[in-house]
């Protein structure tokens, strides 16, 4: 068209795309097309703000690297990766939660009752519970990438102080579908806002913290995979997670226990000589 | 919310902005993520399409730098860029067309009847008019900033063969406003398309072609500057644009004119001894 205005140029757009592409990249490219033409008409967008989107994609690129993933965390704080996560999390699942930049593959075999903790101060934690189907029948063949912060809020990729798989386990479930560990409690952390995204957060007048989590990839063969979180039910940041990862059925409470109830058979068993915390959390998967 | 879900989460964004922010900011934030949540909504987006998503904005990332702005060239050929042009165009004024990324300032003066064309090979083009108000008065005080692409269809900026302002040139308009150079007539080109712009043009089964053009910056003092484009009106590119930057007044027909007739006083009088182009275009400006 010659003639492209303000009102035409969303259907000139989509009158560009070739007949033969492919159908769903067309329904993607349209739609997104109509929403970012549409925000510009609706905002009436400046050159001057448009020049700062620019400059907004050209500062995350300027630090984006291998440890620094400023994209996914722009998508995490505008609540993208959650929504994504919840379009296709299944009613009749546990609700599946955001990956975060910080999952490191390839995490050490970590046996059911094995520790996570080691050397690391601050109270233990004894996780446990059942990897089920949506009858409520374990699965025998599941595994559990677990991964968590340290006590300093970081995790190991971001701390030169940790080992690479510092708080990371990948554990086989019991026949039972049974999983337990023991680690140190879950900090709340604040995500990097030393970036662009960190610009964003101050220009909301919002925060860049995460309320303490646990963090699963649950796998089973001829099931869907989930990715999950564990919310302490008394964690302060549970209502304005920076993430949106809060879902109501991820919350847990974490119940004080004495020594003397510790279980038996755990690597911490006989170890424990102080008030302990202890969380139940079975995990149900759907089929593929 | 601890239960955020995916019809709530957009006015949950809404609500994590403090009530003491900048409102313009809140507007384009608010706006912007009913977009882009809705976008997602609307597509049912997957994890994998959220996956490439990012790896496009990555990959323009992987590029970026001083001369190569793969961000822009995303926003130009999604029509984003245009549409801002013309959101803020005056209708009293000359419509006002895309910037694109090899403009470069600091051109050399070009005085009132200059030649740009020097030693390369192609038809003479002799562009003139005069720069008015929106009444049609002339304004004396106003300066172009001229620039278009060698015969090859490349910038100065994309070509090591060429000098640094090589088809660039800055013009104070004379007493009664009138301008006039001589030069090369431009050619059509592509824009850079080995990058992930490159990947989306394809999938689109899009070409990366645009039409040929002289590119002008003009400004004069109490005046709105204006970024504007004057296209041939037998360029084959000019119902294609790949960039939307063609509007119904800046196409022009170029006059085919024989030697005898090529003006007295300007840099080439005498020495055009073949049939040249010619193309009148009034520039208007409107008030600040």
């Amino acid at each position: 068209m010659r003639n492209v205005t303000k009102d035409n140029i969303t259907d000139i757009f989509k009158g560009y795309m070739a007949e033969d592409m492919n159908p769903r990249t067309r329904q993607l490219m349209s739609s997104l097309v109509q929403h970012l033409h549409d925000f510009a008409r609706d905002t009436n967008l400046t050159h001057d703000e448009w020049r700062q989107g620019i400059a907004f994609l050209e500062g995350c690129a300027d630090i984006e690297s291998e440890d620094r993933h400023e994209f996914v965390l722009a998508s995490d704080v505008l609540g993208l990766s959650s929504l994504v996560d919840m379009i296709h999390s299944r009613d009749d699942a546990t609700s599946s939660s955001v990956l975060g930049p910080f999952h490191v593959s390839g995490a050490p075999a970590l046996a059911v009752g094995g520790d996570m903790k080691r050397h690391f101060g601050g109270p233990v934690l004894l996780a446990e519970g059942v990897i089920r189907d949506t009858h409520g029948k374990p699965i025998p063949g599941a595994q559990i990438d677990i991964w968590q912060t340290a006590p300093n809020g970081l995790y190991a990729s971001q701390d030169e102080a940790q080992d690479t798989f510092s708080f990371h386990g990948l554990m086989s479930v019991a026949d039972d579908g049974y999983y337990a560990f023991t680690t140190v409690k879950p900090v709340e952390y604040t995500v990097p806002s030393d970036g662009p995204v960190g610009g964003i957060l101050r220009a909301c007048g919002r925060h860049p913290w995460r309320p303490s989590h646990l963090h699963y990839i649950v796998t089973a063969p001829g099931y869907q995979s989930l990715v999950t979180e564990i919310f302490p039910a008394d964690d302060p940041y549970l209502d304005q997670d920076t993430v949106f990862g809060v879902r109501e059925d991820l919350v847990m409470t974490y119940q004080h226990a004495q020594p003397q109830d510790f279980p038996k058979g755990m690597a911490l068993s006989g170890k424990v000589h102080e008030p302990y915390l202890a969380v139940k959390f079975d995990v149900i998967l759907s089929k593929d």
